[in-house]
């Protein structure tokens, strides 16, 4: 059950209702008109409490938990403790994800700008909009209804924000344009300057950046990630991109929608992804590159060409992943044969 | 062409302007009195447009761009579409660098201390300093002529920056020696304690970080990135080095003139790279490490040992970029006979 | 010799004192009167100076040092040059350390609010807090006694900093409970939401975050850092924790006691590492693992599996270190043979 240090139950809710709420059905002997208090890990939740099991590693904790109701895919019904009431579903983390949801819906920050606050004069704030100490908004910005301004975050000059955004504690925009309901977690650096200078034997030549930040609707950017602005284009994030800490994105770059970049992720300059690439932790993409629909990048892997839609890569240079797979294979079994000679 | 929501430009220049700004040479039947308004990438670029090809890869953009004037390479001239003005370059992106910069000079701040900045009463401040709001600048601080301190940026006790600096929005320096013309990009961390301990059974004993971190002229820092002080000696960044975002240097580092190390590059502690090295996005670097002159290590490679002047490098544990590709090819060619068994 | 600009040394202390804090043997005819002001790198250091020998590559400028006296291992005390005293100790990092925390111990802030500051009425600071210029201290939040909030840093609603802590300028905390003498540096993020949401064909649905971050005693968390707050149970950093610049802890991870990360080390959601981990720079584990207590993870290694403890790791997807090496042998073998072909 969370703290109530930090978080605050909405509730309780009948089981019936949480069904209705999750798209799932009521498991044999469930009672409808029970009511449930919270949500809970399988190995903490208590009796007036729904956990919920997506991942075969925890069946252990399943069978013993002490849950009142649990989410749950149908194939898995059957391993439930006695006396646990199961909410069904083909998707049990969506599930899971909608009654949590339902318990403990979005804060919404009370409306206002704080007197440590800085507004410049020629910033349009919307109605409901709340700006924090200490933080700084700059000339001709623009703050969508209901957006949250985090304490110490800094808007530049020009900056245009949707509606319902949350901008994080020290986070920082310029030069960029943000749709509707994206968050943006502390620290974030978003339209500063690309990486882009000419070389030559008298050193480093600026190039001016001239390019923006344009971010779609339905977007999480995590912590401490930087996006650079474009140098001539823009720099595009579609909407519905779930981006995670510590990321690096190029200027130029372009992703479509949906796209899920993990945590360290680079991807260099005027690369472009379609829509529902996944890219996983550390992974990093050469520049200029085109990745294809729905294409999958492993872990820490490299990739410097272009990937056709759907493919799954791997390795570093990346390959396709069943090549990759045997990559390893082979050199795991000639390092084998070396060891025992 | 620059969104003017963030993006002024001067001009108009002629084109015989132009080609004097980027020492380049007119193409045949390009009118020197023609006038140019703006900058703008090959497929936005209009008739009053400056454009610029230096990547082979968008030949086909440039075959058919509307861009009024193009700088390019003498050998590319004969593709270019009818009709558009060329500026001859042996060097076009360096060339191009020069005109937008022509169009786009860096902005200049306003000097002034605003209300809400922090600044100690003993710190000295340069005439034409800009401290923006809620700035904090430490006791004995000095700010040389013309440089600006973001808001929210944090200037240690002591710290010296010369002139004509930016200190991006949300940075911080703490015992640090900055140079003339450095641009440090919003949330960069300079010269907070390295990581250093002594380790036995009895835990983690702190090594007190004793040294400073000293940062060249004409220097740039990416966002995010962090460069820890020295522990007994100093942190060097030498001249015109070009440092991307989320980029780790260790304590004792030292860096030459004009570096380049890409996104997400991590230098150990008390490795020393000599002038002009390069570093690919998410290369390693181990410790006590020297890399000669001119050397170049490829991207997300692991470096474990002394690399001479000039050598490329590649693959974790980095070889020589030969070696490197002929590993690759091996293994590939090993994975597919696999495959074919 | 460290710069007055920035570090204040206490002393001077006779050798006898030094011998005494660092647990080491005065090595033959060193004089226990003669007295010391400041430690010092080999290079540097004078005869009123102290210095360390703890890495062979330096015994050249062990030999050829002017410090008038070193701690170093017994074994190589016959290598020093005529007229150093030693200070013998079979761990002379460790007793340079404890000696040059003796000249320069942890700097102590004055206490106080910093008018500047934002502290919620509603926040329990003990005595000697410092709180720094433009900090934000939310409502609920307990500050234990001299504790110091750097510039700009924000402490969210309901957050728990015990004794004796620092964090760094620009730093935030929310929804996390925090031990003593624990260090934050500048630009951490602890206790945002982590990367969790459910996918399908309608897009990525967010799943509420209701776990907290729970950081032990005498933890270090190095500059830029994020630690994402559990999803349904805790984020928890065990104590004497040593965690690097840039690293990324996800949600649900725990730490045992004296783990240490190296600089862009990432750790997936709901991975344990046992007692005194060590995971080398920019290395990756995926989600739901468990690394057993005094493994060791080569830096840029990729894990995917179980580690048992006390084994050592290396390469992308790990294996066996031996293993590891033996497939690099391999590889640059068989690349080698193709190369003479």
């Amino acid at each position: 059950m969370a703290d109530p240090r930090f978080f605050k139950a909405k509730g309780p809710f009948p089981l019936s209702r949480l069904a209705e709420i999750a798209g799932a059905t009521l498991g044999p002997g469930a009672d409808p008109n029970a009511e449930f208090t919270d949500v809970a890990a399988l190995e903490d939740a208590g009796t007036a409490q729904v956990s919920f099991l997506d991942n075969r590693r925890y069946l252990a904790a399943f069978a013993k938990s002490q849950a009142g109701a649990c989410v749950v895919h149908p194939d898995i019904a059957d391993r439930a403790p006695p006396g646990m009431a199961l909410l069904l579903s083909e998707a049990p983390y969506k599930a899971y994800a909608l009654i949590a949801r339902a318990f403990y819906p979005a804060e919404i920050a009370e409306p206002g700008i704080h007197r440590m606050a800085n507004v410049d004069p020629t910033a349009q704030l919307a109605e409901g909009v709340s700006v924090e100490a200490s933080a700084v908004i700059g000339p001709r910005a623009e703050i969508g209804p209901r957006s949250r301004i985090g304490a110490n975050a800094v808007i530049g000059a020009g900056v245009v924000i949707g509606s319902d955004c949350i901008v994080g504690v020290n986070a920082s925009l310029a030069c960029c344009i943000v749709g509707a309901r994206v968050m943006i977690y502390p620290g974030v650096r978003i339209g500063q300057d690309g990486f882009g200078f000419a070389s030559d034997r008298a050193g480093h030549t600026k190039v001016p950046q001239l390019g923006r930040v344009l971010i779609g609707d339905d977007v999480e950017i995590g912590a401490n990630t930087c996006i650079d602005r474009g140098s001539a284009s823009d720099t595009v994030i579609g909407d519905g991109c779930m981006i995670d800490n510590l990321v690096q994105i190029g200027h130029n770059v372009r992703l479509g929608r949906g796209c899920v970049l993990v945590s360290q992720v680079g991807i260099s300059g005027s690369t472009h992804l379609e829509d529902y690439v996944m890219v996983g932790g550390q992974g990093g993409l050469a520049g200029h590159l085109r990745v294809g629909a729905g294409a999958k990048v492993a872990a820490q892997s490299g990739v410097h060409r272009n990937i056709p839609a759907g493919e799954a890569v791997g390795g570093s240079p990346a390959v396709p992943v069943e090549e990759w797979r045997r990559q390893v294979a082979v050199l795991r079994r000639l390092a084998k044969r070396k060891a025992s000679e």
